[in-house]
């Protein structure tokens, strides 16, 4: 039912950013797409024009025959679309007021107006995306860094669903022969290959694991690697954020106990995105508020991927513990020499960032990933460690010889699971697909 | 020299709001338009692409072979483009950092980041509008009102330039006639019929007077009609204001003398701007804050083109003056009947709300113009007024005789203020051939 309301319907939105700009795009996808804009277009007849075709032409109302604006009409004949529907796109000029009016325009010709992310649900339902695909457009919009932006490619591209799919498909196939065994068990057959499934379950579960640890790198790449920027007082810690931010985001003065709250943003270096954290330094006080922030960045320390302890060389405050994701840097060496081999930032000028943030970058390096391997959303992380778990499952039954049914669930468990990354978890009918086409004729 | 480096550089930016969102769009425009973003492309063969032909393909950095996004390239072949010059649009994923990229990947093939409007600029260069249609472009992204947007898409359309250019090439017509007279003024012959010229001058006097009258509605239109919400202290008019504007944007109490500030923002109403501006309730006070409100809310009345005056029917309070402009409406008329035929709002209903903005609209009549003749740029305006001017003198010289060489030099006054309007100022060439032309063999 749901399918046949999407194919029966037809949507329009604003498919550009908010806002005010030179131009704005408005994308109409479904059957009637043509038919609704040929309503409020003067220009070349739609209904003959060629896929991939751009035309220039006036929008109005049919009702008023007043003009709105003059566009320019992209069409993208189904199947050849995004949507894999009709689709439409009307570049205007980007006022508020012609967006809008434009899309009331639309909706009075019976167009009906787009839910969040629909164009690419409709592409997900017409074949074009699968659903983990369809999340990495989501995240390719929000991408702010190289990396984050190649992962989602990666993923919209299907590198990373295929993978998935192919153990899966693999699955599917051992599944059947364990299924079989099941149909004629009285007769006691034995179709499936014990060691090729438990080499198989093997496999999976290593893959399984594998991806789903690659999620800790994957949303540190996604939100951000942390890196708390720690030390005593007056170490300068905050004119540090402030050259690695290259604004000056946090107030600086030589008062010690300047900065109380938290500060944070993020920045790009070499493709990878960091998120600064400048924290209150750390000291004995009686001042209650101070005391609130050396609590608070005791705790951003603790949950950072890298410490930044910054030592004032000439009265140096040395971290708490030895803890090998801190890096020590030393500041003010032109006052006191920083031992041989530290790091030092004394001038804190080009040269000196340079060296700090090659030395994170090499420290984020494990954080350097293969696209279609990395795991950015914590829905598929969920879904990676229950078949870890399910096939981890398989592995010990096989080991065990249980019997062949209580394996067929852990086999079934597995495939639900390694299935939902791709396939939509609202659409239960897909799965019993599935399981229908691999139980011969029950 | 300015038009050549224009038309040998290549230009580009993202020319959709600036954000995230589901699509964004860069524009590339210049002569090597195609041999740039060829080199960021991997698709189709762009050299050999039709205009007006969209192509899907995928963007990459060709120094590091990395892939930025998939794209949707559409080509506008010279002259059929917006600049008249070959012209690319990308359309990418609408993620911040993505848009970011896009443009360093064009930069570094040899693109030029564009300048503030510099599209429409080349387009005024290559003819492919003139100024004011060029200015117009500018209204229209700015428009947020049904009349603001029509008046600035006349003016695109040329409607505007049009009438200007005629009355202007009728001048120069003339004019042509009067230097022959000087030309020749030692043999006494009189080319030029002066009646003619009167009745010339006089037309364009009227209509440019006509034009530059229009300049008031129409700054009113682009920037909205103001009207001041006035009257004693709680009669209700943040109330009022909230439902105008249909979201609670003013504080509400029944503490006279609650909102002190001037409150104003805009609403559409009936296709017309409106800009509405609640005063602080005039009383006499000792608070000096309050004062300082009372003395801005005076003075909004007075700027404002059309005052309500709120009355609480219980309690009447009437303007200290007797105002055209002044609309008296009666709130509270549950409590004590409002007069035969005033406006009563007392519950503030949807009925209430309707009597009242029709009536505001048909106050806003007069400004319901012909979009191709009003003014709503100040500076056209200025040379409106200019041109009335001179045009005045034209008129005043015919009928007390004047010699020929004094009315030439206020026909050419006009001539210029007309052609400023629609050619650029910054090239007095343009205004030096239009003169060469006219002195027959000077």
């Amino acid at each position: 039912m749901e399918q046949r309301q999407i194919n029966n319907s037809t949507i329009c939105a604003i498919s550009t950013p908010p806002g005010t700009g030179g131009i704005a795009t408005a994308r109409i996808s479904g059957p009637k797409a043509i038919e609704i804009v040929s309503k409020i277009w003067r220009g070349i007849d739609l209904s003959k024009a060629k896929s991939h075709t751009a035309h220039f032409g006036t929008i109005l109302d049919p009702q008023t025959g007043q003009h709105l604006d003059d566009a320019v009409i992209t069409i993208f004949r189904a199947p050849r679309s995004y949507t894999g529907e009709e689709t439409i796109e009307i570049s205007v000029h980007g006022s508020k007021w012609i967006q809008r009016e434009l899309i009331n325009l639309l909706i009075r010709q019976g167009a009906e107006i787009a839910d969040r992310g629909e164009f690419t649900r409709r592409a997900v339902v017409n074949g074009r995306l699968d659903i983990a695909e369809a999340e990495a457009v989501a995240d390719i919009i929000a991408a702010d860094s190289r990396i984050a932006a190649k992962i989602a490619l990666s993923h919209i591209r299907g590198e990373y669903s295929a993978q998935l799919d192919a153990l899966r498909n693999k699955l599917i196939e051992l599944a059947t022969l364990t299924e079989l065994e099941l149909d004629f068990s009285e007769e006691d057959v034995n179709f499936a290959d014990r060691s090729q499934l438990l080499a198989l379950a093997k496999e999976i579960n290593q893959k399984v694991t594998a991806l789903a640890d690659s999620f800790a790198a994957g949303k540190a790449i996604k939100e951000g690697i942390k890196v708390a920027i720690a030390g005593a007082t007056n170490a300068g810690k905050s004119t540090l954020l402030n050259r690695l931010l290259g604004e000056e985001k946090a107030i600086v003065s030589n008062i010690h106990g300047t900065t109380r709250d938290i500060i944070e943003d993020t920045a790009e270096i070499n493709g990878l995105l960091f998120r600064f954290i400048d924290t209150a330094g750390i000291r004995s006080t009686s001042d209650p508020i101070e005391q609130i922030g050396i609590d608070r960045a005791r705790k951003a320390i603790s949950t950072a991927d890298i410490t930044l302890w910054l030592v004032d060389a000439s009265n140096p405050t040395l971290p708490p513990s030895d803890d090998p994701k801190t890096l020590i840097i030393y500041n003010k060496t032109d006052l006191s020499p920083a031992p041989d081999g530290a790091i030092s930032i004394s001038a804190l000028n080009d040269s000196d960032l340079k060296k700090l943030t090659d030395e994170l970058t090499r420290r984020a390096a494990p954080m350097q990933i293969n696209p279609a391997q990395t795991v950015t959303n914590a829905r598929h992380y969920q879904a990676l460690i229950q078949a870890a778990q399910s096939s981890a499952r398989i592995i010990d039954a096989l080991r065990t010889t249980l019997p062949t049914d209580l394996i067929a669930q852990d086999i079934r468990e597995t495939i639900t699971h390694l299935s939902s990354i791709t396939t939509p978890i609202t659409t239960p009918l897909l799965l019993t697909q599935i399981f229908q086409s691999f139980c011969i004729g029950k």
